[in-house]
């Protein structure tokens, strides 16, 4: 290590969180091979290896993703990064997802990870919060149209971009998220030159290099919530990871130890770390298989209370107008989080259980117009929300809810919910996921495009050029 | 700030950091307007307001910059940066020092930065070890070729950037810097976004944000010293302080508290801080009056003793031949960090004392090439290094050296440095920076360019278009 004058110091100093925060054992020896662990497994990883199931959760994610990117595409955010960076992009090389801008590859790597997390609707490892494909899945698209390659290699690279964040965020969950890191854009990096790495052919040593040049650059603060950089991370962080795996291909050197050294990632970002949850059992299972899709563009606590209301409207073929109350009962936390009774802006819609179910019963779908700020001030949601309470129940789970509809004419209509839809229990059936996929992509692309899209997510492993996919998610 | 579940949680957490290490006070209240309190300045600041001693640093700090940059410009790390990116990169807009590539902004401030910091012999903050110009100077420099400004409008805006990049360093040196943070390329997005947003006229509220757009963007692990990158570092800081004022100009937001919050910049990178250093005193000093210049390219614990060689050399017209033996009485810390006898690689010699006063006496002069394989493989250099004898004395002062001389001819010479050439009390005059600039660009630019370039710097002040200086520096 170097000291202030620039020199090496020959003394061993150990980790300084450890120093600092002593009740944290240095895992040094255990740690000693990890980052070179992993790199080896991604590049002896084979495609055949993979399940059919872990194949099938990746389309998924893939589909869930494109529609997030596209559906985002229009936002002023977007629209504001492109009009900053366009001036300095290069080459027309890959497609900003639902829009007509082509950029050279990095650049369209950061603006299709900044749309895609727009909503706040793509998918969720529920155990880290990473939302993985979102650093992932655009640095491999936008290099599929410059380097073509087939649709089984992006789904595979894909596999091993989110194994790779997955695995490292759990190694330092939640500490380093408690810290103030914004997880998706600290381990994105990684996730992002692993997959690119992979479809560029890198060596072991070249994969050593591209964790170590993706290490050091994370993104992402915690106390960018509610911005415009919130998007940015994943972007960002996709980018950077892109440029990571195409710098060590030309063998651009960095760590050896750059996770597990004791002024490494791991040791600088975080407080606590377990390296057996990077390098244990690699192969044996898969992290995309645990991935997580939302039905609604907002946190998953209030997603029961929708749920249930949008379902006793289907069934029984309700009115809002019909409505004379509409009782909740709800896990705890609902109403710590979602308990404001007058919303003002669409954001403020999204921690609104009142607004929420008010806006399911009134249109009949829970989608991002329904958080839109002429959706809270809508007279008829308004009116409703007005006559909706929410009572906290310690008997009733987080993906859970009891719902009482008491109607005009005097019939008391009542669904418990057990597992949400898109719980870890429930998850998203594919037609819910096209669906979704249908409410994000439509207004933006023709219809017919759109269903050419989901069609050819779902045959994505037989498409010889992974590319095309971005050229039809384009406007 | 948001939970595992993506919600807002409405109770107050403090600071993690400081929550597990309970020593450290949080300074919320003190450190309520941090970030405004620094973008007001930034923006109110006037060039007619700096001293003219501070402007005079503030050239000696673009020449020295220059220098290093055209220098390093040849080096791999750069030759397959170039080789990586180049087929990425957008329009002909600005140029890369010592070549022919013209690249976009972003991208030059990047190659740039990476450049200037290959020899490790850029300028130093010396209380906090940040390479100041690193991350500011590129990106200033790029913008100037793209949107022509003013010599003067340059060095005000360098000397900004500085003084943002080395007030945050202070609030954080040196726990920033122990954790394992690479204090240049973590402050340097800071001073980069501060310097081209002065150019490019944010107004308050942008430069706000564009200082939260850098915050959440740090770069550098320490654990990457000794690789390439190293030298990465400093040239992403560049990019990303760039990148981020671009966007705020086109009003992209990011948080208001970006530094100072609960989950901000010096929060979430650092065990502790001190706001006062950033926001005490704004315009009554200047950080720039600090930087200083090493005359020789490795750690400043040898330069007395390279100084005192290079001295008793000059002052009786010696050859190496006619050295019996050197002895050095130094600092205990010059045998702590350089007291390698017998280095194999032009690195290692970097690391020892006895290679460089050997090199020192057979060259006359201690720049990069005397620090080469070549040059510690030398027969002449080895036979007389085994000559070499270095005693640690207490009573020697850090910029301190005792030079004995043993001569063939029975003389004795003794020589004590007081303040090593380059210290803080002995400060590189202008001649020498000049001279230092000539050894770095010689051989890299025609010497007329090179007297060209180093009277552009000089009258920098003066120049219409501070693009020009680029250009100059280009091959």
């Amino acid at each position: 290590m170097i000291d202030r004058r620039g020199f090496l110091r020959t003394t061993a100093i150990g980790s300084a969180a450890a120093s600092i925060c002593p009740a944290e054992p240095q895992q040094s020896m255990a740690g000693h091979e990890v980052t070179r662990s992993l790199a080896a497994w991604l590049v002896s990883s084979r495609k055949e290896e993979i399940p059919a199931a872990v194949r099938r959760e990746a389309l998924r994610t893939v589909l869930n993703w494109t529609g997030c990117a596209v559906g985002g595409s229009r936002h002023e955010t977007v629209e504001i990064a492109i009009r900053a960076l366009k001036p300095f992009c290069g080459p027309a090389q890959a497609s900003v997802l639902g829009r007509k801008d082509r950029l050279d590859v990095l650049n369209t790597s950061l603006l299709n990870g900044v749309s895609s997390h727009i909503f706040d609707f793509d998918d969720t490892d529920l155990r880290t919060i990473v939302h993985p494909a979102g650093p992932v899945a655009p640095a491999l698209l936008a290099l599929a149209e410059y380097r073509a390659f087939s649709g089984a290699d992006f789904l595979h690279a894909l596999i091993l971009g989110v194994e790779v964040e997955c695995r490292i965020a759990n190694a330092v969950y939640p500490q380093h998220y408690d810290i103030g890191w914004h997880i998706t854009g600290t381990v994105g990096p990684f996730g992002a030159a692993a997959a690119a790495g992979k479809v560029l052919g890198l060596s072991e040593q070249q994969m050593v290099w591209a964790l170590g040049i993706a290490a050091t650059q994370p993104v992402g603060l915690r106390e960018m919530f509610g911005t415009m950089t919130k998007s940015f991370h994943p972007g960002r962080a996709a980018q950077n990871g892109l440029t990571a795996a195409l710098l060590a291909a030309q063998n651009f050197t960095s760590s050896d130890h750059s996770i597990e050294a004791a002024r490494g990632w791991a040791n600088v970002l975080s407080t606590a770390r377990s390296y057996r949850e990077i390098t244990d059992n690699l192969g044996d299972r898969y992290q995309i298989s645990f991935n997580s899709y939302k039905p609604f563009p907002c946190g998953v606590v209030i997603h029961p209370a929708i749920d249930g209301c949008l379902q006793l409207r289907a069934e029984n073929q309700l009115a809002a107008k019909a409505i004379e109350r509409i009782e909740l009962r709800v896990h705890p936390l609902v109403l710590e989080l979602t308990g404001r009774k007058t919303p003002q802006t669409g954001l403020e819609g999204k921690f609104s259980i009142y607004h929420a179910v008010a806006a399911a019963m009134v249109y009949g779908r829970v989608g991002e117009p329904e958080f839109s700020d002429l959706a809270v001030r809508d007279p008829a949601v308004i009116a409703l929300r007005e006559r909706v309470s929410a009572t906290a129940d310690q008997s009733v789970k987080e993906d859970q809810v009891r719902v009482t509809l008491l109607l005009n004419d005097g019939r008391r209509l009542d669904k418990f919910i057990e597992h949400a839809t898109g719980s870890a229990k429930n998850p998203l059936s594919d037609a819910q996921l096209g669906s979704k996929f249908k409410g994000l992509a439509e207004g933006i692309l023709p219809n017919g495009q759109v269903d050419r899209l989901i069609n050819f997510c779902w045959n994505l492993e037989q498409a010889p050029d992974a590319g095309q996919l971005a050229r039809l998610a384009a406007a």
